[in-house]
């Protein structure tokens, strides 16, 4: 979820952060209570079983068992393998966000170079414009569940007046396994060039530059689509899983207040409530859900962007 | 706070960066002063409590407290979290400070292009300048705090002269729920081929390369929108911010001079100053102040750039 | 092995991500099952010498090198030299995506430049692009397994129609030690400046268009060949190689549970089954894995990519 | 100090690193060794009051205190706050180093498109270079001090060639608070756009490429120019120096060799000179060193580079 | 050394990567086996003169040393510094890779744009494509031993037919300090102006294109150039290889096998060979000296790149 919260932070003071601790929409603890409440049940679940139900030499084998435990946990590398994985996801992440192709450019171009104020020269931009966003539109159906929710079937993009009858027939004539979001482009460059052919483009250089910028915004719908095609190895995910599990089912039993009256090193003391594995399981689970929950799902789904902002310029731009 | 400091630094020799240890002015302890005497006044409230108000029991308690919260501290994986944290901020930063649109390269195409040293031209190249500023004190004004506090509502920008009032009229007439930023950069773009039409721009190559120089700037300015718009998953600086913040509440424990006299191990000495728990104080809060405080705040709001040479520059070079 | 599974991923909730656990295809436990049993058998196997074979004497000598090796196993610097070497082959693998030559550009810029639907207009943009796709193909056979296997000879590459026969003559007319992929670019620029001059191509900016994407395919078809013919430094892969066999090779016996009744220090207690090391096993070894199997053999073995989309994609545009 | 040492590596065979080590020009020995020789007075003169000055029982709490300070100055984290520093300015300096100007590519674009051996065409290119050079020169006398020792007033500028003296009053016409190198880039688009009139530049293709050039070389002075406006936020540095300088501190109590007769743990052993502690010192203040001192003071004031080569080059190119 | 091994990788399955263990070309045992040797024997030595020559005392005192040794040589921060290294040092070598100047794009461009299959026509592109080819080998010439050995003075540039004997004249005639390989650029610009006024170039935008591939070429020239001037600081080399040198001379006499008889912890066992000091000479001495070595020594002279392919392929293409 990419909430906005800049302006929070602008006016912040001192303690001004504290604030932010505060936020649910979007916050650590929405995403992660689920997950932390179960682990807290178990946790105070394996505390009940260790404090009353064992027998004594039942408890101090737990209790060795518990000490082995916190000392290998240690061994699961959590800071080099989150560490990898989360920055290789953030780049991703980003790297995705900005190849969104924007019809903008276009758009400006088609302003400066193709003339006309009557019908015609109007319907030839509007075209031209259309045929850009149903390239964007047919790549981002298939990348973001957002866009897909709103066009769940070509017939919503042929009623949204992306694509009128007879384009879709031509469009669903030509058969391919893979996303046709190319066909678009190549009607656009063909009316494109009976544009340039009536003389609505009035020159050379402009027409090379209206084929340059959609030859730009061609190259990011593929890249959209090969983001999308080639995912993270899934060995990755699951070490780095595999990791964060284990690790919290160890912590389960190696971070039990053990009697202190048994006098082992570092267990003078009862708490009953492990602040600390608490706060571990924060970071360390907030850290793993942030990478893949956030950004792989909620990104796509729940962003102002995708849902709103998108369609609703391309609208605007187009038929108002 | 961005002050610039090179010049200090280029004379120093020996001992020459001690002089920037004493700095005041966007220093550490300006940033830090109220929060480090908070932390400081908290440390002292408890050692105070523990030495002179606790009862001998309630002392050996809090002696194991803090043992079981110094040895537990370093669990919580600051140096890994705050690294991540900071080495995105300061790359989302550079990314943003190189993406704030000058017009100077626009300003150089059309004093080489737009020929005409009569009314004329000279109108239409002050006007595309023009618009060219418009398009980007648009963006920046809701970027950027310093400029929003020159430009607070589209009076004070008809005023200064980047519009005129029946500009404004058109501008404010297309309805959007997002910064119109682009609407000049379309007017540009009109303009711009009208001065093609007249002759005023001698060929298609160097409207050409007005047309480019056009879409490179608005692509700046669509870039610092996203920038905007996207923040780091609020996640994230929770995670950041819960881990440092509960660092230093343990400390406040943990890192508290126990009694010499119970043979504690490393508790040998009672220095009453933890010089070192503040030194790390002064690392760690640093870091994260600088990373949210200085950048997202402070630059925008104070740093000479935005407040006072952007502006004047735009003013100087069009009306002047 | 690029299995795509975010589909799988978005809808996961609660628990989400343990079914990503159980997947088999692409997944961890299939590409290191192999190992994993070994490394488990060999453990079982001095286990079972030392428990029950030793003399009491071997025993306390064995306890000793097992306590020795346990202690210097930390030496290996496993997540410095993993990470480094990680982050480099996954840079490499990623750049190298992105240089995969694709004809959509090429393609595109033809529909909207070569003019004519006549039948000398089609031939000609059908014999551009398959010069294209030559060269493309020419250079991915030297670089993947799986297009190698598709045309295992110069034959299958004139049988699919990608090269006349004729072509074929000369192209083997030209000796050179080196891949002569640049050899049907040549083609492609003299059958554009023939189409030019035939009036084909209508002006010298599409011309000019045309000659810069076909340098922008070939400069991807040049830096493919180039990150085939330098390898990561054998040296690194060795070193690294050499770091995680001896780590586990040192984990064989530094890590087998000692006779809890010798009061060792961390060997109070005798699981059997070493949970631990086997994790271990999983990460490092898994991340080693990836980064050399999955990357530089399964991803041009077995990724759809390369096998499948790539060659249907260049049949589809060309000849259906 | 960017001192070249390649040729001396090439020939390195065994033990040919040795050799490096013991050069003197720009080492770490020449950098380094007034603070190195401060730090060990300071070491000696501890040692020698701790030895011979200090009351017995002051040496038990001098004792208790080397001990506390060794342990805690393992709390500073040096390796973390120096990577992240050292990184952060040498990627800036190595972009500030790829920003600098260089005239060569308008050279060459002049010489190719600028036609004509009479008087006339080489005064036109020799002016045109001539404010390419300008523009430059007025940069990088901002930002390096050894252009500006070269060039410390205007009046340097214009003795040297590179303005004559109306340029001069019609340059310091112009008020600006800021630094006007983007003045001789507007006198090059004038004259360029005279030359184009004049059909020295032939067509309106050269003279495209000739702007773009033009483009290009003033966003690298623009880059310049902020790259030294801006800062690395101070708060980093301070952070970074105060790390460093407490650490040392630290270091003179903490690593003194302590009465082996008093059994302290990990002081059997008096070699009054502290090998390991001085080897730190080394790599640390170093590695501050030469983020701090050889980037930013030496390298614009010692290097061969901006000192000679620049200047020189510029004179050779355009007056012989 | 870039021996490619890619091919015997790709063949691996189980226990696929001990095959590239025991590669000898190229491999790491290549590259270290002396240095190995020298430190064995060293180590050898002082092993031999603690057992039988040191008398009891001396040998208390010994091992006290060497406890000390091995406590600090954990100080030294191996991993830090070679990592910072290390990484710098690799991308600085990937970099100056796709720095090389390849004349291929050059050539595509002059086959598609310079016309003429006469003798003229022929002789025009082969004499621009020597230019191209000159300028590269004079930077080859300064950056590359392969490269030099291959052409050691100008007579054997001439006598390749790289350059005519006029030619070589006029080039010597003018004097510079530094390399001149931007006078064949200019000879280039002007010998394609002059085909651009015989119509042998028929458009501007040909002639426009074939400026911009120069720049590119001779922008890649100058950055080469630059990397070979501007070497990574001598400082940072010295504290490598300083820290690099003393961790290996301290585990000299830290890692020895102490007297088991004696007591002292971690020293039960005695086994003659330091295994696991052996193992980390091998990673952490191979590491650096991949960096520098192999890289900067054997990538230009031993690499079948330099040495073969591009001179090679420069004589088929202009001269068979």
């Amino acid at each position: 979820m990419t909430v906005t919260y800049t302006a929070r932070v602008a006016n912040a003071r001192f303690c001004g952060f504290s604030k932010l601790l505060l936020a649910w929409k979007g916050s650590i603890y929405k995403v992660l209570y689920k997950e932390f409440l179960a682990f807290f049940a178990m946790y105070t679940a394996i505390s009940i079983t260790y404090r009353f139900c064992l027998l004594e030499e039942q408890k101090r084998y737990f209790e060795r068992l518990s000490i082995y435990c916190n000392h290998y946990a240690s061994l699961i590398p959590m800071s080099f393998v989150l560490g990898f994985y989360v920055t290789l996801i953030v780049t991703r992440w980003w790297d995705q966000y900005t190849s969104i192709p924007l019809p903008d450019t276009i758009m400006c171009t088609l302003s400066g170079g193709l003339q006309g104020a009557d019908e015609r020269g109007r319907l030839l931009r509007r075209t031209l414009m259309r045929y850009a966003s149903l390239s964007a539109i047919l790549i981002l159906r298939s990348v973001s569940t957002a866009v897909f929710k709103r066009f769940p079937t070509m017939d919503h993009v042929v009623e949204a007046g992306f694509m009128t009858r007879e384009e879709r027939k031509k469009f669903e004539g030509l058969h391919s396994p893979y996303n046709k979001y190319w066909i678009p482009c190549v009607w656009f460059t063909n009316l494109a060039a009976e544009a340039r052919l009536e003389g609505r483009i009035k020159d050379d250089n402009t027409y090379k530059l209206l084929l340059e910028e959609l030859n730009d915004f061609r190259g990011k719908c593929s890249l959209l689509f090969h983001y999308d095609m080639i995912s993270v190895p899934l060995v990755y995910t699951q070490v780095v899983t595999l990791a964060v599990y284990s690790f919290f089912l160890v912590c389960l039993i190696g971070r039990q207040f053990l009697d202190p009256g048994q006098g082992y090193p570092g267990h003078d003391l009862d708490l009953y409530v492990p602040v600390f594995t608490l706060l571990q399981f924060f970071f360390y689970a907030g850290w793993l859900k942030v990478s893949t929950n956030d950004f792989f799902i909620s990104f796509f789904t729940l962003s102002p962007f995708t849902n709103t902002r998108e369609c609703k310029l391309l609208r605007l731009e187009l038929w108002d």
